[in-house]
Formats: C-alpha cells, structure tokens, sequence
C-alpha cells in the first residue's frame, strides 16, 4: 500500500456544515473531454431594453412598472393544506414571498463592473430585505444566478429572494450541524473553520480586514467558495457600515478574479445563509455564523462545465480534482491563473 | 384562505426514500421562457469509428482492445490514509473500481432502439457486474448518463459501474430510511408504496405482469421516474429469467415513451439501487427492495431543460409543476404525449 497523496489518491471528504460526504477523484482531470462543449456567450447585451421587464421604466405584462432595487415580484396567497392520509404521501403547505432585486439600472453590467459604491447599495438592499421579509418568515433564502448555464432567465444584473414559511432542507441541515458543533466544542462552526484555514494557508483565495474567501475543504464544485466575515455575524442586517464596504470590494475583487481565471463572464449561482428569522428571531442563534456559498459551473474553460449527473445523482457528489488544485487551473495566460494562495 | 389544489397552489413534498423535502410550485410553469437553449443533438453518429475507445475492435490509449460488454476500465491501486487531524476536516479511503460497459457494438443505437433480446443482455451483464464486483465491494453502482446534455463524453451506447469501499451518500440515506420504515411498520417501503400508487392509479406510467413505471410523488425532476419489481427483490442478481425478459420490454417501452415525448433522443442520468452487497452481503437487507431512478433534464422541450441552480442549490429542491401534471406535458403531436395513466 502506497502513501496517500490528495492529488493522486481518490478519497472522500466530508462536509460537516451540511453533514455530507463528497468523492474526490483527481486523476479524472487527466482524462481528455469530448463531452458537451456549451454554446458560446450572447456577446452584446442592449444596455437598456423597454421589452425586458427588469430594465428600469419597463412596463410589466400586468401594467406595473419595475422599481429599480427590491422590486416585489410575486406574493403567494395563503391556503388551507389537508391532512396527509398516509406515512408515505406527506406534503405541506408552502407560504412564502418571492422578489427579484435589480443590481443596476443597466442591463449590460454585471456586479464585478459595477463600482464598490454600487455593490455596497446592493449589501444595503440585502440587509434590509432581510429586515423586512425576515419579520414574517423563518427563512429569507437571497440568491444570484449568473448567466445563461446557470438558468438565468434574464440578463439584466439581478438577484432573487425567496422568502418561506418553513426551513429549507439545507438551511435545516446547517441549522443540525451547527448546533451540534457549538454544544460539542463551545464555538460556532465557521468561526474555527476561518480560523483554521488562515492557519492552514492552503485554501485562501482572498482574505481583507473583514472577511475570507477560501475554497472549503469540502467543496463540491471546482472552483467553488465560501465567504465568510472573521467576527461573529448572524446575520446580513448586523453588518456594521465598514464591513459592508469591505465587503463591496471583496465581492469586486473575487468576482473580478472569477471572470478573469478562464476570461469569460463567470457563470455562478451564489446565496447568503444566517440565522432564521421570523418569529423565533430572538432565539439563541449564537451557533450560527453569517455566509455566502458561490457555486460555479465551469471546470476546464470557458465552455466546458462540470455535470453533476449518474454517480452524483445517484450515489455521492464527485469532484475532479482537490480543493488544493484549483489554485493553478485557470487559463494560463490570465491575470488571475493562480486562483487561490 | 382558499382550498388547497396541488396544481395551482405551492406545497412541499416529503421524499421518505431519501429523507428529503421538495418545493413544488406548479404556477412556475407559466411564465415565459427567455433562458438558455440547449444546443441541437448531433444528428449523426458513425456505427463504428476505429478512433472511439469504446467501439468494438478499437484499440484504445494503453494498448488494449475493447471487451463488447463490461470492459473493466481502471482500477484503484490502496494506499493508506492518516488520521483525520481535526474534526473539521475528516476525510477517508475511497478504494474502489470502475468499469464501463457498452450496451451494443453499434455507436448509432441507443436502449429504445435495441431489441428485447438485446436488453436482456445488457440486464444479464448488469446482474453479472453486480456479482461479481458484490463479492468485494458493499456498493456497487450501475448508471448510465445518456446525452451530451447529461455529460455523457461518449456517443457510443453505455454505462458505468462504479464500485467502492464505503456506502455512498444517498445509498446510506436509502438504508437509513428504508431500515426505519420496516421496524415501525414490518414491512419494505418501496413494497407499500408500488401498491399505493397501483391503487391511487394518479402517477403511473407503465406496469407489466412483474414491473412498475411511475412518476415518485416526491419526484424533483420534471419526468423522474421509479421502475420498481412487483415482488419482494433486494439485488439484481435475485431475478428470475422471466422477470428479466418483463424488465427489457418494460425498458424498451418507457425509453420509447421518453424518445417520443418531445421527439427526441431523450438524455437522463438512471441507475441501480438495491441491498449492499461485500462481506456484509449474508446481513438481513429485507428492508430493501430493487428499483431503478430514472432523472431526466428536460422541462419543456427537447432544448429546454430544467435548471437545478440558485434556491435548488441553496435552500431546497424545486420543481415546476406537480408529479401528477406530467402527464399530458409531452408534445401535442407526439403517440406518447400522454406519459402518465
Ligand atoms: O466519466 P464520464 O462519463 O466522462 O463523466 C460523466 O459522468 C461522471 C459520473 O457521473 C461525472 O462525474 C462527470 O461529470 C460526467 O461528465
Ligand atoms: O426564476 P428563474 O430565474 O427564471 O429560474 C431559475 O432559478 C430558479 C430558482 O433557483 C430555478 O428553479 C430555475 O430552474 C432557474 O431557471
């Protein structure tokens, strides 16, 4: 029996924020790719579009006209969810609220383009719709789906929150592995995890005053990210104003460093998680510690993505290479090919 | 508070295969699509190309020809993993084969276009690979990933077989939930569910003397299907003669139903569970019962897909209409626009 070797040995790796195991074959990297190849990128976007109605003044099908941030979208009506007659057919209601935040007032921008004042708007934005969807609901789940691969319908620079009457499966699974870590070692999970990695020096892609980028130890995607502020912060609304712009310039910087690595407009979808709001907002959520997960597609270019499929779907996520790796993997040339420190 | 209809009205499913819970929000699918469209099939594939290594008599990279049926592609070499050194980051031997196994020697041929005979072959040398890879291994993973689309990186018509050291993921979570529903209720839940959903008659597709066809009613993916035995079967192996001519007719028929949906060579990710099988295959796995998932992409068209993205990846599985609307979603035109009874 040889010696291990994280990038020539497969090997799993688990996942102790979401109590999961991931595979980890690096040798797959070496194999050459004939699979899909994705369609090429629309080059031009109009910068401002009267029939899209995401484009400020743009008047929707149901007569309204778009707000440019925070525009509320779609308002669920509540309803009567009957008993499940047996173990095997349970379903439950979903109440919830569902809103599209414009970034920007141009449709040919995207966040690594805007200016740090513009992005900090946006973490204002954030916050507040926390603030404010968070006083009905236990969960206010924010996310971006950046481009065409990743089912963005539009390509006006937005985002989304879907606010829900219920946790989410990950959100409970985050909410599980927290609470146990935090009673087992007295500390939230994440704080020791940042921690460590700062230590450990073999993950980091950007680090500030405030916050971390690291590449988890666990990651599924290839060039997957955690964001994460170094003191302890439940939640987006507790930012203080310096975080907020520290914040701004980090997301620039990472997400400048993600459309440089194979010089494309990085695919992703991204989303924040703290702790749950809603009626048990003044609970102790002490074991919880603000993030933001970034999840892109891409693998070996531009146009060839990883496809979580057969095994993945059916047996344990997989990933082609280490965490370690991804540091080296863009395209040479690039000013940002060396991903992460 | 109105009435609750599934079909208009957005609930949450339990999956209590996979202890998981699904957002169903039906009214999705009538919005508009703007997103990407996939890129049209190749329409021609060559019936042998000397150059594919997996084509019948070709001679591949290291030397070797190609086996027609279960050619054993790479084998793990062990080595030994020191001790995880801090609870935060656990990782562990992942020791195991892999094999691919072609369905035909044609490259231009799929399942649905296979005869009968043809397909109980390849059933015959799935209950083989099952065996024999059984014998050493606890978990021995069969799928098949058929289309560009699903990261198919071949043409050539096959599958995988993915054996290893450890239960994966979804296997363990299979066991823990299939181990509980039989000591609360004496029975195996998949045995309890096949007759539940022959007597609700609301999202069955195809049944035979000795197999089921239905859409799960916890389903995520717009035609996901589950291909069930009617008897009490734990592995592959276990089946009769008759029951593996039953399951080949069956197959051709519903791959047919999935060509015809929307007319097109129809991609999915399918594959195999049943008991785990390796030293501890003598243990009682009658909480066990054989089935097959099938996870297809398509949401409306043969270039529209469903995007597993944003809240999917960050909150919670979501699909866009009812398991019980599939039904007539297929195109009009279509003999098999009808996919559920
Ligand atoms: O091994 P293949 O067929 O090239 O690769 C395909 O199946 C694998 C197992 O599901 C996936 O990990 C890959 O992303 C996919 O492209
Ligand atoms: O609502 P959109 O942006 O049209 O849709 C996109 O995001 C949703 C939420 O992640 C996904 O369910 C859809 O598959 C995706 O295409």
């Amino acid at each position: 029996a040889a010696t291990f070797r994280a990038s020539e040995h497969q090997h799993i790796r688990y996942n102790p924020l979401q109590d999961e195991w991931v595979l980890v074959s690096a040798h797959r990297m070496k194999r050459p790719w004939q699979g899909q190849v994705e369609p090429q990128l629309l080059k031009t976007v109009p910068r401002h579009d009267p029939l899209n109605p995401l484009c400020p003044g743009a008047t929707r099908a149901n007569g309204e006209v778009n707000l440019p941030l925070g525009k509320l979208l779609l308002l669920r009506c509540p309803f009567i969810l009957g008993p499940s007659d047996h173990p095997l057919f349970q379903a439950g209601a979903a109440r919830g609220v569902c809103k599209v935040m414009c970034f920007h007032p141009w449709s040919d921008v995207t966040l690594p383009l805007m200016s740090v004042p513009e992005i900090r708007a946006v973490i204002d934005a954030w916050a507040s719709v926390t603030e404010e969807l968070g006083a009905q609901y236990p969960w206010v789940q924010i996310f971006e789906n950046k481009g065409a691969m990743m089912g963005c319908s539009n390509p006006h620079p937005h985002c989304q929150v879907w606010a829900s009457s219920f946790l989410p499966d990950i959100a409970q699974r985050e909410e599980r592995c927290q609470l146990a870590y935090q009673s087992q070692h007295g500390e939230p999970l994440l704080m020791e995890y940042g921690r460590q990695e700062l230590l450990r020096k073999e993950r980091l892609v950007l680090t500030s005053e405030h916050w971390l980028v690291l590449v988890p130890f666990w990651a599924v995607w290839p060039f997957q990210t955690l964001l994460l502020p170094r003191r302890h912060v439940r939640r987006l609304p507790e930012l203080t104003p310096t975080e907020r712009d520290d914040l701004a310039s980090i997301m620039k910087k990472l997400l400048t460093k993600y459309d440089n690595l194979f010089e494309t407009s990085f695919p992703y979808s991204m989303g924040w998680h703290g702790a749950p709001t809603g009626s048990e907002a003044g609970a102790d959520w002490d074991h919880w510690q603000l993030h933001a997960h970034y999840y892109p597609p891409l693998l070996r270019s531009a146009t060839v993505r990883k496809f979580m499929v057969g095994y993945e779907m059916l047996a344990q996520a997989q990933r082609d290479l280490t965490p370690e790796q991804v540091r080296t993997l863009g395209h040479p040339g690039s000013p940002d090919h060396i991903f992460s420190s």
